[in-house]
């Protein structure tokens, strides 16, 4: 029992190692922070935190997907994305103390690691190395926000569905297939636009043969070409 | 001349000490930090900074207004956002390194203050109060990302241009006018909609009398109203 403890443990610690928040810390403190985690697990469509509650404590995932959006009044969710890397997903909330801004649900079977997250500030705010690793890693994330907002504001429609398509393709693809059952009007949501309009460009990637969708089912079929489409001109 | 030159300095320093990041300071690392200011004017239209360009110094905006947004081959501008705030603005390019995210242009004169950033780098790594002040002003504009991000995927045409006319107007308001000429063109582009859609909604505006709109020419009838039209349902 205490071995297999231990070998969660460090199955955590050289996740905790690989994570960016976390790569200023001696291995000694990342060994204090573990002391104390609890582990929990989600089935698939679990609420596993809610939007606008505050959560003292850091998620870090251990395996599985999340699906993060909002959930509405009228129990549709609006995804915004996905996360499927093992990795810390409250620590912008955690760090201002402040509501969550998303739910977190899980997409398929979902295994979490708990650890304090007061423990965490403490610790954080006496090391200068971790914080200065830490304000690294919240500028990279940033830029990469802005560096999106330039690609979303500036690329034509064709450019973003390309993009989109390779971004799923990436997260859920295997042997071409995204085995993801994806309705257009889902797809269409995340462009904000009209199942008719996405349909009128989906059919463009289709009959020259660069994806093929049937039955919300997507296949890529030339992801060169399909990288080629989604680059901004520049 | 060295009594300007001193007097110019106190400004900067109070400026310093009201700006976010600037905050976990000393006023002795600060008065540090200004020693070797430059100052810069710019007139209305000029570029101030490029898109791309690698910056290893800290702007700050000291008056004026600032453009900022992403030139396009063709010579349009596709306008992100406007600066007026006195702030340093581009820091986060500065902590990565890396090129900037943004044209920036002056709207009107511009007065920028320029420190080394090198200098600034080189104190902020030593300084665990200053890191961690560091940490909560990237944090707190990450989570007003996030936000503002909910808000664009779950509002609705009607509410985000509510929250946009209030933005201008916040920015550039006075006595109900918002003293900027805008095309309904330019606004479209703000939501990725067409112009035909937005003065389909803006008619909406008008005829309830929230708004008057005459040749680019906005004003605010009734700022309260408003308001609640921009508010999330929840």
């Amino acid at each position: 029992m205490s071995d297999q403890k231990n070998t969660a443990q460090q199955h955590l610690l050289q996740i905790l190692r690989n994570e960016d928040i976390f790569q200023g810390f001696s291995d000694q403190t990342l060994e204090q922070l573990v002391q104390q985690v609890k582990y929990s697990r989600f089935h698939a469509q679990q609420h596993i935190l809610k939007q606008q509650q505050i959560e003292q404590d850091i998620y870090i995932l251990l395996s599985g997907t999340l699906q993060i959006g909002w959930l509405q009044n009228n129990g549709e969710l609006i995804v915004n994305d996905y996360i499927r890397r093992q990795s810390v997903f409250n620590f912008v909330a955690l760090l201002q103390q402040k509501p969550l801004n998303y739910d977190y649900f899980a997409a398929t079977h979902v295994e979490v690691a708990i650890i304090s997250g007061t423990t965490f500030l403490a610790v954080l705010q006496r090391d200068p190395q971790a914080l200065w690793n830490v304000v690294q890693s919240l500028s990279r994330r940033m830029y990469l926000m802005f560096e999106h907002n330039r690609y979303l504001r500036t690329a034509t429609l064709e450019q973003r569905i390309a993009r989109h398509l390779i971004r799923l393709y990436e997260q859920y693809g295997c042997r071409q297939e995204i085995p993801l059952r994806l309705s257009q009007q889902e797809f269409a949501e995340s462009f904000n636009i009209s199942r008719q309009t996405l349909n009128k460009h989906l059919q463009q990637f289709v009959q020259t043969q660069v994806i093929a969708w049937n039955y919300g089912q997507i296949a890529i079929l030339d992801l060169e070409r399909l990288r080629q489409m989604s680059e901004l001109d520049e």
